[in-house]
């Protein structure tokens, strides 16, 4: 039998098909070029990832499900649903991811060139490279919406899942509209700035990573909709920032074959992050004009990097993120421990929630 | 007693702003100014506009109205949601509008700065203003499904409703794919060249300014909706194909007044159009080999648009498009007229879609 990881791949694959299908009998010859690479591009940046939010989903699905007052009979249809609803989270993060990419203007993703990247090489136009990529971002968002409201029909309040998956969509927006405010934020103030970067962890990443997946896998089984919203909020809001606070720290403290991206590259970029803040906050004078001076240039080179390798783990920064960390899993923790569910569906939960805390970042 | 129009500007400003709010409280005080910013912009950029489709779907739910076939009652409250789900077109056009600006590079909408020119003005920065414009367009998206999913909850055949909304973006988007992909058609085939332009008509215009109005108006009074699909695209799709034909005809022929747009932008853009590809097909030689030159050139000076517009007049191409929108608009015309609507229905839906089509073009 397949493991879910395995059933969610292919259903990804599957849906992001046929939801894509246009007929080509209605479309110009001459246009059905273009259109079948995007088709073909929005099916190769569906592929891969750890698909830690749909398994989080389906993980507090099935803890939820085991709850005497759950409002229907879940059968393996309704996990079929609940599945499909997993992977709509999974096909809305490829959107964002998308057009993250074409902000960010990142040549990579995944380890492979990022989409409009991808489209622009095929066009041969760097312009309508990132037009096509703009598009596919938004068919993908549409899409992952038509995915997640057909499958709402078959689980317990669907008019809610509706509205949580689209909340959803809007506070990663939000969170990136700050994410992009932070880059305006001046370097002088270490707390305002960490204030900040946390404050767009929960909006940017934590909605949708963890927030939003336990939020519609409780409410699908049948929870009531309050307290599956109080319930996701207490667990996914410090589980999603521990999250981001653990893939910042494993741009400086290494790992490159978890991430898929090279060491340092968040300090290449210039990303004003809470590891910065805290370097900021805490080390030397002179370490800290360094810091000023590089993230104020216009761009760094391999040395300045490695010097801000050394100054984030000198300074403590390095040390203070992962105390961060252990603080918000234990927060996340004790809210799974509060809960009033079965030993056993709080297990599932506590063991599906420890999967976005990397062990080398407690 | 205010007029639909009026009742329809208002209703999208207070939704708008109703669904972009987000409590100040929960934003970091240093990203509050930007965030304020994006949903000041949120409004202004959905001001404006002759709100032709909301008309055309409320008008279309009025004329299905009158058919004792209805299976629920239309009360007041009905209309209210009807109107709601009309502003929901209007949003999601504001949105397509704001990444069709990005994509184009476009300074101006409306007699106005571009959403993403708006806000580089306001942050001082070109990309940061362009990240900003995108997270725009994306949450106007969003907003836009959400109001048409509140709104169809209280219409018949809410599902179908959802689901065409849902279609429609789709739609707006391969639209786009397909007219990025004009861009790369050689000049060299006008008979190609004008059946790819009409496609991407019938995709990136009609699907929403006629064939989504027409067809969520029918289906929410109550109309059987593959009959409503049939009738919607019947009717719909020639006349969203005579609109945008129109709508380059006045870029041509004047009347600068209607579309806030300078006369001849579109050739001075060197946008691909039925109009470029009629006067290839019929101007001489040396027209022909002048266009050709013109328009694969990086860019068109004022006398080189002067120039333009009198080969589209020379060659017949501007009365070549008055005779096609004038048979699409009987085509419109008489399926209207074949619709089995009492005769005030079909009077009132024939008279919303006479406002598409300008006087100055049949």
């Amino acid at each position: 039998m397949p493991s879910d990881l395995e059933r969610i791949e292919e259903r990804i694959d599957d849906l992001v098909r046929e939801y894509l299908a246009v007929s080509d009998t209605e479309i110009a010859s001459s246009c059905r070029q273009v259109l079948h690479a995007v088709a073909a591009q929005a099916v190769t940046s569906s592929q891969g990832g750890k698909r830690l939010r749909a398994r989080l989903a389906l993980a507090a699905f099935d803890a939820a499900n085991t709850d005497a007052d759950a409002d229907v009979p879940h059968t393996s249809n309704a996990r079929d649903a609940m599945t499909d609803l997993s992977c709509a989270i999974e096909v809305f993060q490829t959107a964002a991811l998308v057009h993250d990419d074409i902000i960010d203007d990142s040549d990579l993703r995944r380890g492979k060139p990022s989409a409009h990247r991808a489209l622009a090489q095929q066009t041969h136009s760097e312009s309508i490279g990132r037009g096509l990529g703009l598009m596919l971002g938004d068919i993908l968002a549409t899409v992952s919406i038509s995915i997640a409201n057909a499958a709402a029909s078959s689980l317990s309040h669907p008019d809610t899942l509706r509205a949580v998956f689209l909340g959803m969509q809007r506070d990663v927006s939000v969170g990136q509209v700050l994410d992009l405010s932070v880059e305006l934020t001046p370097l002088d103030d270490p707390a305002r700035l960490a204030d900040a970067s946390l404050n767009v962890f929960r909006w940017k990443t934590a909605s949708y990573t963890t927030m939003a997946p336990l939020q519609l896998g409780l409410t699908a089984a049948g929870t009531d909709p309050r307290f599956a919203e109080l319930l996701a909020h207490r667990i996914g809001e410090p589980l999603g920032v521990a999250f981001q606070l653990a893939d910042d720290l494993l741009d400086v403290i290494g790992y490159t074959k978890n991430t898929g991206k090279p060491v340092g590259g968040d300090i290449k970029e210039g990303k004003r992050s809470v590891l910065l803040a805290d370097a900021l906050a805490l080390s030397s004078p002179s370490d800290r004009n360094d810091l000023i001076a590089m993230y104020e240039a216009p761009s760094r080179n391999t040395q300045q990097v490695q010097r801000g390798i050394e100054i984030f783990t000198s300074s403590g920064a390095v040390e203070r993120s992962r105390e961060r960390i252990r603080t918000l899993w234990g927060q996340a923790r004790q809210a799974i421990a509060d809960t009033e569910l079965p030993q056993t569906a709080r297990d599932g939960l506590l063991e599906a929630c420890r999967t976005f805390i990397p062990d080398s970042c407690l």
